[in-house]
């Protein structure tokens, strides 16, 4: 007997029909003898729907209002998956975050979960109840608020949920049937990964992978919590039932990588839309530049990502290139507009036609040559590479967006991934 | 400078510029110096729709988790009007039935408060902050599960927070501007009320006219609440601020009846559509009989309204008419049909082709004929009266549905309520 957490998104939760075919997912879990606790999200277009009410009422809103309008869309479903489970002959009930407690600090709209102590739903989960808990939020307990995680925070519900139960394993449903080798809709020969480490699946989220949320993905890796992606369109009767012993190889398990027996140097090819490059041209080089530079930023909350600098051939200039979320563009252009006094005289180029691509692989600490085969091959394919950063178990390059899809389906094709 | 309780109703803030509307009302008392809590509905439709996806999930629904989906409407319209509060200019913050706490018993989807501690809530709105509180809702306390109150608690829910703010008054915004001496749409020279008493309110709140729940009323009464029952489609700057010495003459304000100084004998027409009417004919005419009929209705939880017994000439046997509500009429004759062996032999006929006309007035106490006024009057007419059932203010008769109108227009005009 194993306690398994199981998480639903917004799409598999969309309509009653599929409130009541998640749950026969859940029967099937609990009439093999699992102990269950489900995670939901709010059904699919009703979170957009409060949040447009409420930028309507107020663009620039009150955060602790904002989490109270939007957690509502999850305790809709939480009582509805409840009701389900209950007319198919279960015990279930209903949690939101503050009963569970769900404790979070009080960054309103972005909180982190800091505590679930969570002992009266243990002890009713031990004793058979299924605990259908709303995803997504939770309670900042200084001022009994409700608090939101952020957009796609059921993920984090869940595996926080899987770490406080002690759970065998996290099982997030969603609308693929797991992680693959790079997104499918560009590259037709990508191959679902029956397993892929933390540190990979971690690169791969906060590399544009929508698959699970980053901060899913880092607790989970800390706390060892065993996560499987999964479709919830597979039919219920269809699935094994979980257990320790035996896992069918089904969607993926993200898990340690020493749990991985034939690791492959690289296991994936991301890439992310979503980045604009910023260039300062003729900035006076002198000490603390960089910080006059990045400091009004950070200010800001824009986070920078890649940063490339490039001295003048006189030596007196620098350029600097870096990258933003292009979403974060025009602000971060008016801010360095602002700190211009600070920063001295530049020039400045700014586009958002450009893509990060990266190879990902836990294998690259041990394996040289990785880096060296990405660039001849970018090169041999006439793409120009605009900025570059690493880490142990990442290459990224940006290159313009045009090249996108022909770079990642020549990569996926040299370090091995297409199937047959 | 006083505490005034303010009350919207869902079609008051069915869209984001009727919630708009609503929180300029609420400034207007803000500005005046007025110290405000608001109590809101769900926007208009949202409940239903609740409803009717716990019905199709489940028929037979866990009162509980039908509570936990139906009582998210109103945190969404507390959350924006909160919102739309702070967007001009005024704090405000959003309140659940949890946070306040409203603590109700455990009678899920017809919970009744008990007690409402709220020392928190005081002290906020005594510095300056509009306190935006969920209606319809609370918690029950021992489990810690939120309760609903039934249809149309958010009344209740104001009438109780005015009690535990000892509020100066609960202003009840609805779609209509004020309690009428009967229904403008039957009788076009109805005339507003200016004041009505808690007594009198009660028996029309009762006797089906829409304007306040019954609960709210009682509490009220019990409570020496003043309440007022406003348009919220009136302009907001069209309305003087709250002033206990100085109160405008708008709406409808249910009070005490010792403060409405020229008290008509009669104060209003009251129709109940909804009425069945049950006769068992030729039931054994035994000790006991009554008991062995209403007995097993009571314990169906089936309300019986009017009953009239009539003993047959041979004086062995009786016929019994009673009223229950029409939508319970199938059920009541079926308890009645189980009880047959208990209660012996009887013929039973049903109709709910009636209606109930009640004449109102806490004068009647006084004065005598008012009864035998009304009774004369509907033979007049030649409308027969299959039941009667008084109470210290009020005469009600069963009469078929198809004289209704002609009814209350008669009795409007006989009894002087016509305006001119």
């Amino acid at each position: 007997m194993a306690t398994v957490v199981m998480k639903f998104g917004g799409t598999s939760v969309a309509t009653i029909e599929r409130i009541q075919n998640v749950a026969r997912h859940v029967k099937r879990e609990v009439d093999a003898g699992n102990k269950v606790a489900v995670v939901v999200s709010a059904m699919s277009g009703v979170t957009n729907q409060l949040v447009a009410w409420v930028k309507e009422v107020s663009p620039l809103y009150d955060a602790r209002e904002y989490d109270a309008v939007v957690a509502t869309g999850e305790q809709v479903t939480a009582g509805l998956l409840a009701l389900a489970l209950q007319a198919m002959g279960l015990k279930a009930r209903s949690w939101t975050g503050w009963q569970v407690p769900i404790k979070t600090d009080s960054a309103h709209g972005a909180a982190r979960i800091i505590d679930i102590p969570g002992s009266d739903l243990k002890k009713r989960i031990d004793a058979g109840e299924v605990a259908v808990i709303t995803g997504f939020q939770g309670i900042e307990p200084k001022a009994d608020r409700v608090s939101t995680l952020g957009r796609g925070g059921s993920d984090t519900s869940a595996v926080a949920i899987a770490v406080a139960l002690e759970a065998d394993v996290c099982d997030i449903y969603t609308d693929v049937d797991g992680v693959y080798t790079t997104d499918p809709r560009i590259v037709p020969k990508a191959r679902r990964l029956a397993k892929v480490s933390y540190e990979e699946m971690l690169e791969m989220a906060s590399l544009g992978s929508k698959v699970l949320q980053t901060r899913s993905v880092e607790l989970a890796m800390v706390y060892k919590v065993k996560t499987r992606v999964l479709s919830s369109f597979i039919a219920p009767d269809a699935m094994k039932p979980f257990r320790s012993d035996n896992i069918e190889n089904i969607g993926t398990i993200v898990c340690d990588e020493d749990e991985i027996v034939e690791q492959q140097v690289v296991s994936g090819i991301a890439y992310a839309k979503d980045e604009a490059k910023v260039t300062l041209l003729k900035v006076d080089d002198k000490p603390g530049v960089a910080a006059r530079i990045f400091g009004p930023l950070s200010d800001a909350s824009i986070n920078v990502d890649m940063i490339v600098q490039n001295v003048t051939p006189d030596g007196k200039h620098t350029d600097m290139t870096f990258t933003v979320q292009a979403a974060e563009l025009p602000r971060a252009l008016d801010v360095l507009k602002k700190a211009k006094v600070d920063i001295g005289h530049f020039d400045v180029k700014s586009s958002a036609d450009v893509v990060k691509i990266s190879v990902i692989g836990v294998g690259m600490r041990s394996h040289a040559g990785v880096a060296a085969q990405m660039f001849k091959t970018l090169s041999e394919k006439g793409i120009n590479i605009h900025a570059i950063s690493t880490s142990e178990i990442k290459i990224s390059v940006l290159i313009d967006a045009a090249y996108a899809e022909l770079a990642v389906r020549t990569l996926h094709t040299v370090y091995g991934l297409d199937s047959d």
